[in-house]
């Protein structure tokens, strides 16, 4: 499933996901791992045609050029959009058995929220593949953003971190980054010492 | 393997792991998706016991009180880290196909580079549960990164996001984190609209 995994760009339109392969894809993410068990992460599930069209003319740029990509997308049936609540993090660890005295959050080396909420939606991601299913993890980009929460009433402490489109896969092609290469094992582990 | 994964705090210190487990957890780390396929990431792996002793002491606080789950870690026969490189990211959207004309991190509403690691980190996790192995990913407390770097020639643009011991599982306490309980699927998810 880890090798077969691949970002998909084109769906079915005709074939729903059946609501028990979204229940089980919800049922997968929420679990992932989180610090000191956190969970501070809410997912917007949408599916009718007219939330899914509320989405892309909220959360994406106008047509054109370098968006053409975008039409295939449209056709998925389901979009679950991941959410990283911040706030639920720092009150976390200010409880008496992590015992931070104030809720500051530059405490953090590494924002576990997104981190944690990433977890979510690779095993999203994941557990499509094991469904049969094709998917693609996009971000939301920042000046759509405050569109994209007034389109669907999304509070400011629930941070989108991208969104991931659902559906049975239809021919696509493959994104052009990838013509960059895998980097090799080689390349990106050191072992023992770094240098 | 998802529903079978938890966070493994102690091992069998007679069993290393074997070398080609350790090669599919690397191949299967670097199997995850990124921005752009950016790929921003470096895992460093420590095996030799005098390593895991060095990490040990630079990464983690002396012993004592909150720190007894440690005993169990140290006895893992393989430590990964994995780092995040944000430059690398700034660099691969500064690309003419990407076409961003800076690499200001200000673009980003999300750290990319932290999430796409965490993927890798996720991907090790999972893959020890299919291999029959124990792993946990745990922080390194930011007050020890610099000693971290210090014992091991760390640059500064990587960043560890945490670390992961993998071994034979051993007879171990779960979290206390876990009483909190798992937030269910209702609590997290919202369909259609958000509020």
């Amino acid at each position: 499933m880890v090798r077969r995994r691949r970002m998909v760009r084109n769906y079915d339109p005709g074939r729903p996901v059946p609501p028990e392969v979204v229940d089980r894809l919800l049922d997968h993410a929420v679990r992932a791992p989180s610090a000191g068990f956190a969970q501070g992460w809410g997912f917007l599930v949408l599916e009718a045609a007219e939330d899914r069209e509320r989405f892309w003319s909220a959360a994406t740029p106008g047509g054109g050029g370098r968006e053409r990509w975008l039409a295939g997308m449209r056709r998925a049936p389901l979009i679950v959009v991941p959410h990283a609540n911040r706030s639920a993090y720092l009150e976390r660890y200010a409880e008496p058995d992590k015992g931070w005295a104030d809720r500051s959050a530059e405490r953090w080396p590494v924002p576990y929220w997104y981190v944690d909420t990433g977890f979510a939606a690779l095993l999203m991601l994941l557990t499509a593949v094991d469904e049969g299913l094709g998917a693609c993890f996009f971000g939301i980009p920042p000046q759509r953003l405050d569109a994209y929460r007034a389109a669907f009433g999304v509070p400011e402490e629930y941070q989108p971190i991208g969104a991931i489109t659902v559906g049975y896969r239809a021919v696509d092609h493959r994104s052009p980054s990838l013509r960059r290469g895998r980097r090799p094992v080689t390349e990106v582990v050191r072992r023992g010492r770094w240098s």
